[in-house]
């Protein structure tokens, strides 16, 4: 599984050659290539111009039988901070490992749709060494093509639930929930209403679980006009808002299951002239760059893409050497980062005040 | 220079055999295989099916001595939204040439430094058919190793004038900085103050003259102490707002060279009471994702990155057939985006008012 490369060309002359060239012995000339502390500055400068000059081409430094391997790294869309987040913690991690990435916007995301089965047949026929996928699940037939062909994948943050034995990484989405919940119950806020994504995804599910187990804890009454979906899209938060809004008892506060909603939620409650925190405060999910481009900031749940792209290349190079991991799904935690979008309620100052819940509304 | 890969693994069954399989003709499975629409659902389902189970290794459809080639792109940084516009455009470019695309974050902007050479060896024994720099320029010493190795590469939005030779792919920066400057003139400001990058950089440079022509033309006076350097620093972006909004006479308006900057702008006029456009209108340059983000949305200067990038690449493709682009230097036009930032001045209703400049403040 060695690559040729073109070798050939790129051969070059020996350390000798470089050691003889710049007037030194051959260790010292090694020392200089292998990065050393240990040469006197002027000799450093004069090896480094002689491999210059003659184009020496030192040996990767990575383990021989895997030299140059490569990953594929498979993303829905690569115009969005995301997968920027994802693909920075994949490139560190394979670079620490030796490996090298070639990254692809997913199948069936452009004009007409990718051919499924040409990209496949690219992995295979370039001997892709294994494939991670970030929010772009491959097919049942893709799977088994995988399969077949031997190649290990793992799935970043699956908006589904992946097949049995499918090994994949995400966030501790519950547990986040929870977390966003919670302090906007700390700050007391009560009429807490969530906008989340799109219906059945695992990641959205789970972050509305962890709201209803927190305001379950809290003894506060889980009313479902306060529940939304709005897929992925900023304007349909913005319409959710506005319902909310409408509703005789408005939320104190929203927890948006997404950053990318964010938006959404911010335009409507500007559009009613109320202001974030004083009027309505506001808990996202996921700490996008974008997050602290909001006015004020915006206080969200941070997920750690770039770690969790990173664990998910460490367990494929894990499986790239005929490991198993034990479990098949790792899921990193989450934790809340305070900026400038929640305050106690208006009606609640000092924001410790937590009456008990009403039985009914 | 048509790399083996490990096709003795996958090179699978042949189609007739497929065909076989699926109890079709082989033109018919060729159809199939080849994507053509005049094949009955079923028969495309059945010959589907062969396919996965047989696990058929289709040849890419991209010319035969070009097959799989690779190019790689390097950029300064994974994390943040010009590269992923950046790498969108390239990977769509890619694409459509039949190349793959491996990213690497920049040398030397990791902990410690990625060592130099490695880096360029890497390129080398993997023989990377050509590289993209993205805010990664190349040393002096890296450029004559890429020319020895006959590696082509091309820069896309150099930071730093590249030597004579080196081709590189830009946008109209002077042109967008009169662009932005004749927007916010035409409103009625003459107070204009203009916030740009680090000294000395080209684009920066452009940027700040195109404001000053635009200037000069509608001959209203340059003021020394309305143009600021703020490096890649929000936060400098800050205290120079508050620093100009303490002068004798205050600009009304604020050219910002970089999206980047103009939360810090933001935050500062947020600080001292002043509103946006109402008090103070302020433009911005790139138009990055985020600028939407920014309560009132930026007004700014679109930098088309991803057309750049797909240019940068295909200019690219022709180096490494051998052909060698007429200008070294390419320029995408860029156009003003107006969103909610902008306003005539506090001073000047109506906004077409141009009363002639002063001679001296």
């Amino acid at each position: 599984m060695v690559r040729a490369g073109r070798a050939g060309v790129a051969a070059g002359p020996t350390l000798a050659v470089v050691a003889r060239e710049a007037g030194v012995s051959v260790p010292t000339a090694s020392k200089v290539v292998n990065g050393r502390e240990d040469v006197a500055p002027e000799t450093r400068r004069r090896v480094t111009e002689a491999l210059d000059r003659l184009g020496y081409v030192r040996r990767p430094r990575f383990d021989g039988a895997r030299t140059l391997r490569m990953v594929d790294l498979v993303v829905h869309s690569l115009e969005n901070s995301w997968s920027g987040a994802v693909l920075h913690g994949v490139e560190e991690a394979a670079y620490d490992a030796g490996l090298e990435v070639v990254v692809s916007a997913g199948p069936s995301r452009r004009r007409g749709g990718r051919p499924e089965r040409d990209w496949l047949d690219r992995l295979v026929v370039r001997g892709s060494s294994g494939v991670l996928f970030g929010l772009a699940e491959p097919t049942g037939s893709q799977y088994a093509w995988l399969e077949q062909h031997r190649i290990p994948f793992v799935l970043i943050d699956p908006v589904l639930e992946p097949p049995p034995g499918v090994v994949s990484v995400g966030a501790a989405n519950w547990q986040g929930g929870v977390t966003a919940t919670e302090h906007l119950l700390s700050l007391g806020h009560e009429r807490i209403a969530v906008i989340t994504g799109q219906r059945h995804a695992q990641e959205g599910d789970a972050r509305l679980a962890g709201y209803r187990s927190a305001l379950a804890a809290a003894q506060v009454r889980d009313r479902a006009e306060y529940v939304r979906h709005a897929g992925a899209d900023p304007a349909a938060a913005r319409r959710h808002t506005l319902e909310l809004l409408d509703l005789p008892e408005p939320p104190t506060a929203v927890f948006v299951c997404s950053d990318a909603l964010a938006p959404g939620v911010y335009e409507a409650l500007a559009a009613r002239g109320l202001r974030v925190p004083d009027d309505v405060s506001v808990v996202g999910f996921d700490d996008l760059p974008e997050a602290r481009w909001l006015g004020p900031a915006l206080t969200t749940v941070r997920q750690p893409l770039a770690e969790m792209a990173a664990t998910a290349l460490r367990l494929l190079v894990r499986m790239m050497d005929g490991d198993r991991p034990e479990g098949t799904r790792t899921e990193l935690s989450t934790r809340l980062v305070e900026r400038a979008s929640t305050a106690p309620p208006p009606a609640a100052p000092g924001g410790t005040r937590r009456a008990p819940a009403r039985a009914a509304g």
